[in-house]
């Protein structure tokens, strides 16, 4: 893509009430714009990443079953009446159709896949089952300041899990609990699995954490990893020795990246989703639900990897491969080249200066940076975006740099 | 994918309420769910083809030059407001939030993306310009009785583009009229043409048009595809000859699949979207605005292609490549050898009787069925969906016109 084309070029300021660093290094590089408070459009550059960290999801969750579906955002108010959250989920937007219906939209969908559910399931042969979408919730949050981390709308991936017994829920908790630590891992993240409130779902739930100055949560956990507790349920201090002699254990400002739950029968027995087992006794489904927001994701990814100068992209989730930074004619040549080689470079041709062009690079964040002029002559300049060294490869050698980045 | 796990299987009635063809057919065959009138989940057979209908129109958007992007649903009722059709889009979802804000669900995405356009671009040197989303729309319908034909929550492909002058917008128009032209024909469905009323869009706009029964609108047109009215609009009368001496003018039931409109200046004056020209003066950005729905291409693709016995899926948005029905111990042998060599297939490995297995393959409606058992021997028994022959093929043969038709 040449950058002369792409839509919206970098912005020297952020609005001035963007406050977290996410938000401002994303709209200045012009990932994303605020339409109001806690509700952002995702433009070409923040699309893209959202895509790429979309389908790192995507294939973890096909891996362990996931059969992906998309359920409805508009809900009629009868089914989070029939689970007793009409009034109880807090952050449920609410509304009237024309026609004077009352309708809730979509926050989480426990209510309407378990009815789907108790349509379809009927015996133990039919189970487990497990479901996941990638798709729009909306959230009416009080506080909505911190970029992407905390939005009103956002997309979120929701997997629900069907089983016969408490034993196999607990069984694929775990099987999605090493996804997810997969899934973290790829997108660049470290995340601490920490014990927390189940809120309105679960009388426990599990969260992944990580820790940044930007969390808006807590957590008391061991640094060896052996031990993490959400503040709001923990009864450890700070400083008390971990169990297992790891030293004391610390607390730090963390951002929830993932979170699973134990639903129980809680939703199957509201909603009617019984099976009958192997000696012919109808009982209820056994539930678990488990979800990743896409955008806080990204946000926290830009969080924990940037610099003064802008975004540091992990390669995973990278808008683009390379960053061709084009100060001589020669660079349409390696343009091309790049291209029909397979690689998705961001070809920044404009008729500006080459300072401007590195801010440029930088801002963005793509983590590999090529620079063809006069001065590298046959060569291209190849600087990674989180190192200071500058190297000069032939076009065979840069070729191979990048294709074993992505095998990685 | 093995049958046996796919969620869900087919069902043998649909529910009473549903009179369309195309959700009789796709709720019987597991497709979609109704959760309300005009609102479907879509599960997981369905999103399958929902998905592809979007990377088809993705690949066609893309080579028109379109950048992908997001935009939010939930919308501050000032820029609503703004354009003027807060009270004049009858269709819009209006809602409060719990801090007294008023939100509309967006039903279109005129009023969010030309405030960001006015943002970004200020000279004839940043233009033309053309962006798109393929992301979730609200509209209070009336009427919403044609099963995913007319939903009040669907998903559409919004394509916008700005212009310097009336000219360029003109002649960008006709790009995109080709690629619909393309997009409906790789859909397998033959759209026609039609000028049309503009609504609170623009003075006219031009509709693409399916001609089928369930259709809620009508023409009048030449079969020969030169002329094409719709009867809301035209001052023709069905039997007119046609100017171009093709015999006279018909009348029919359509389905509207894709819709342009010109739209002008209004929304780029109304948001202050200006630019400067040449010769330094400014001016507003000439718009247009262009739409395909997903789903209700899907339930077109339904009405058009089925029979008495199900759907009859083209091969470009079939849920899979083929459809192995497994009569014998063999038939997992050939499951595997078909999934090594990359086709999609769905294997039905129940424990049912053929009888049974053929209805399952007929109503899904995949367009190549094909059959191992004691009888095929080392062969498999292939079977077009839109065919009656059946005709015995080697691996190897089978597998070359897979590949075929997958290159057509």
């Amino acid at each position: 893509m040449r950058y002369s084309v792409l839509f919206p070029k970098t912005r020297k300021e952020a609005p001035k009430d963007e406050i977290s660093v996410n938000a401002k290094l994303l709209i200045r590089a012009g990932f994303i714009e605020k339409l109001s408070a806690g509700v952002y459009n995702f433009l070409p550059l923040g699309w893209k990443v959202h895509e790429k960290i979309g389908q790192i999801i995507r294939e973890e969750m096909d891996l362990i079953g996931g059969q992906e579906l998309n359920l409805a955002a508009l809900h009629p108010k009868s089914i989070w009446e029939k689970s007793g959250r009409w009034d109880k989920f807090g952050a449920l937007y609410k509304l009237k159709s024309q026609s004077g219906d009352d309708l809730a939209l979509g926050a989480t969908h426990e209510e309407v896949l378990t009815p789907i559910i108790s349509h379809y399931i009927s015996s133990y042969k039919d189970l487990p089952l497990y479901l996941y979408q990638i798709q729009v919730k909306f959230r009416d949050e009080p506080r909505a300041k911190s970029g992407i981390l905390r939005c009103r709308e956002f997309v979120m991936k929701d997997l629900y899990s069907f089983h016969a017994t408490e034993e196999d829920r607990a069984s694929y908790y775990e099987r999605v609990r090493k996804a997810y630590e997969k899934i973290f891992k790829r997108f660049g993240l470290k995340a601490i699995y920490t014990k927390a409130s189940g809120g309105s779902f679960s009388e426990f739930s599990h969260e992944f954490q990580v820790i940044t100055d930007a969390g808006e949560d807590e957590i008391i956990y061991c640094p060896e990893g052996d031990f993490s507790e959400n503040v709001d349920i923990t009864k450890v201090k700070e400083g008390k020795e971990c169990d297992m002699g790891h030293g004391p254990l610390k607390r730090a400002k963390v951002i929830e990246v993932g979170n699973i739950f134990p639903l129980g029968t809680r939703f199957s027995e509201a909603f009617g989703a019984y099976f009958t087992d192997e000696k012919g006794t109808k009982k209820p489904i056994v539930m678990g639900s488990y979800g990743i927001g896409l955008g806080r994701n990204m946000g926290t990814i830009v969080e924990v990897h940037h610099d003064e100068r802008g975004i540091i992209w992990p390669w995973s989730v990278s808008p683009y491969d390379a960053h061709l930074v084009g100060l001589s004619e020669e660079a349409e040549k390696v343009y091309k080249q790049l291209k029909d080689a397979g690689i998705d470079v961001l070809y920044d041709d404009r008729d500006v200066s080459a300072g401007e062009k590195f801010a440029t690079a930088d801002l963005i964040g793509i983590p590999y940076r090529l620079v063809v002029s006069q001065k590298t002559g046959d060569k291209i300049e190849v600087k990674r975006r989180d190192g200071e060294k500058t190297e000069n490869l032939e076009f065979d050698s840069l070729l191979k740099l990048l294709k074993e980045e992505r095998e990685d």
